[in-house]
């Protein structure tokens, strides 16, 4: 490995004490659960994710923040603005996916505390104080959920799913509560509905190349992409491969394979937000030698406005449909997941705009093709989201990465942002 | 099920004699290994199959047949003709694939007797001697292999391949040999290739569609297609499924996709003999939410001539090479098997189409995608083959069915071709 996450980082240019700050503390939690690949290894809920938080509380401690921690694990670090009753927040996650990056979540963290820092060099107060938070099993490794620090404090878990979740090691939720010292009661009853959260704002990396494609160190998440997933079912006629002549086949395979090659037009019909995938398909009876009989595959369609999801699933179906009626082959769709897309709100993205072009920087706007834990807050409060640029576009991925002056020139903006929003 | 094997037996129009003795031989070894879907069940080299075998024997021995049985437990029943130093031989096999039909392999053994039967009341010596076999784990349901007793007859089995035979018990060959008072070395020295046959006959069901679409009850096999396995790979970049725009994404199940939908016009291309299918896909990673970035997958494509199967291999690799430069990921295509196919020697052709004409029947000709036993016999000896209407071409499967008078007609036209060959 030539050009491993340490090679680069040791390239790095850092032109201020924010890239310091921030690339040094990168470095140290990145030493936390490091594996042989140099990627991360942070599962939720683990000892390892256990003490980056540690290593984020000795940090807030030491600029006078007070910490508390709540029955989800969630950290919530406080520093103080000129009115309490109300709090700005920021941050994401520290836990990873197996031997992923060492930049997706922590950047939001270390930029979420980077403005704090800031703050407390300046000696500036801000209008309301601002908390920085440490959402719990982000990735949702350990119980093969997802957003599980966020989901509890927005109470968005009920008892019922509670009760299926069995960690790698056959732990059950209140199994892992007690290696926390919380409790089922306290994970189920998350603070985060009333909590008086004036904005909520998250920096994280971008997974995708759009960024970089354009050129620009952040943009302005514009909407978070609600996912819907349909199973398709495409049924034609096993046959010998061998003694079926080409003509009069009902190959289920070669159907499946009409419709998954001619799936990217049907986003890109409804919006550039639009996104469509085959990633998963089943062939039977999968014979080298047999005529495919049947096939079944999940389409994961999102975008970010709920009027646009509605067509981007009709016409996934249609295009189905369209398939097999010009075949000898029949479908059978059915929607099984759909989420609800979460826009952005126009009056927060104005404000954000602003912070930008104060900073001198051009405010681009990109969708987020993926969940994250500022969704679920998005439930009750006022959310922004910037994105940072990502070499490649490569995430959950040792060779994940992002210049630090990039995630610098977000922790700028998403600052400015709170000075100036109200 | 309302319209199983037994009730399309009862309901079958028995004319004569000979429709007659099929009809009830094929009811007694239908016996043998009935499943509880009214199939067939008898393993190569199990019990069931001894047991068919040995109904069959005591017919041949009925009629003054000699009987013996070979290194491979092939059995060979030999009906007296003029010249004893040479032999017509006809037959096909009485095992079966898991919960197969009752046609497939017994069809041809049943008419080859019924040559002898045909002979034997008619007081009819011919030219030269006439040999019934009976080959033993066509379907190769014993060892994964195929075409057992036909190979080992034909020597095309080395002591290095037989080392790697294993049953579904884990026995190995030589403790099957055992069961059947043989051993590897009887097995390894078949006499095949140095065996006088004049010329080999078999009668086997199409396993297609075709002289159903055509409305005949049989056809001449103009060839044995020899199949040929490409594997190809396609290679692009994995990614989120989400945070991925749909341009710029390098997606290896849309590129495979185009190559399996469109693959059906390539062997439409080289001829009305070949075949191309796409049976079996291996996706990578095949997530829900991940871009797929590896497609593996197998093309077995087949034609009866051995330079259209060239054309027809040149062609796949090309089109698949075709995908990937019109689109952003890359392939490997590597040829892992070729079987020569084998031609009818039209000498052959031309006398049987004699006796088709002699019959009052019209000599269509179509090509085997699928091997058979007389493909082995092929490579030392002439070779004809007769196919018979197969009903919905369905094949290894309980409803497998084929009229007992179409077998007949197949029968009464190879007795016709072997009676006028000298």
């Amino acid at each position: 490995m030539t050009h491993s996450f340490t090679d680069k980082m040791n390239e790095e240019v850092l032109e201020d004490k924010t890239t310091q700050r921030l690339h040094s503390r990168l470095l140290e939690i990145s030493e936390i659960g490091r594996t042989k690949d140099d990627g991360a290894n942070r599962m939720g809920y683990a000892d390892l994710e256990l003490k980056a938080k540690d290593k984020v509380v000795k940090w807030m401690k030491a600029i006078g923040m007070s910490v508390r921690v709540d029955g989800a694990g969630n950290v919530f670090g406080r520093y103080r603005g000129k009115d309490d009753s109300k709090v700005y927040m920021a941050g994401s996650h520290v836990d990873t996916v197996p031997n992923g990056g060492h930049f997706d979540g922590v950047a939001g963290v270390l930029t979420a505390l980077e403005i704090a820092e800031l703050w407390y060099e300046e000696a500036y107060i801000p209008e309301y104080s601002y908390e920085v938070v440490i959402f719990t099993d982000e990735e949702g490794s350990r119980f093969g959920s997802s957003l599980t620090g966020s989901r509890s404090f927005m109470r968005l878990i009920e008892d019922a799913e509670l009760d299926k979740f069995r960690d790698p090691d056959g732990l059950t939720a209140d199994q892992v509560f007690e290696n926390i010292e919380s409790t089922r009661e306290e994970f189920l009853n998350g603070e985060g509905p009333d909590y008086p959260i004036r904005v909520y704002g998250e920096i994280h990396i971008e997974q995708g190349k759009q960024l970089e494609q354009k050129g620009l160190s952040t943009g302005i998440v514009n909407g978070i992409a609600g996912t819907t997933r349909t199973h398709v079912v495409f049924t034609g006629t096993a046959g010998h491969a061998g003694s079926t002549p080409m003509t009069g086949r009902s190959d289920a395979l070669v159907a499946a394979s009409e419709f998954i090659s001619t799936l990217p037009g049907v986003p890109k019909s409804i919006s550039d937000s639009a996104v469509a995938t085959v990633g998963k398909i089943e062939v039977t009876p999968n014979g080298v030698n047999v005529i495919p009989g049947k096939v079944e595959l999940i389409v994961d369609a999102r975008d970010i406005d709920e009027t646009q999801q509605g067509q981007l699933i009709q016409a996934v179906r249609k295009h189905a449909e369209n398939i097999a009626e010009q075949s000898s082959v029949s479908v059978e769709t059915d929607m099984m997941t759909r989420v609800k897309p979460i826009p952005a709100a126009p009056e927060i993205i104005s404000k954000m705009e602003t912070s930008f072009k104060r900073n001198a920087h051009l405010p681009v706007h990109l969708p987020s093709g993926a969940g994250h834990d500022a969704m679920n807050i998005a439930r009750a409060h006022p959310m922004t989201m910037l994105f940072v640029r990502s070499i490649g576009g490569i995430s959950h991925n040792p060779a994940e990465f992002s210049h630090i002056s990039d995630i610098r020139d977000a922790a700028l903006i998403l600052k400015d942002f709170f000075e100036n929003y109200d």
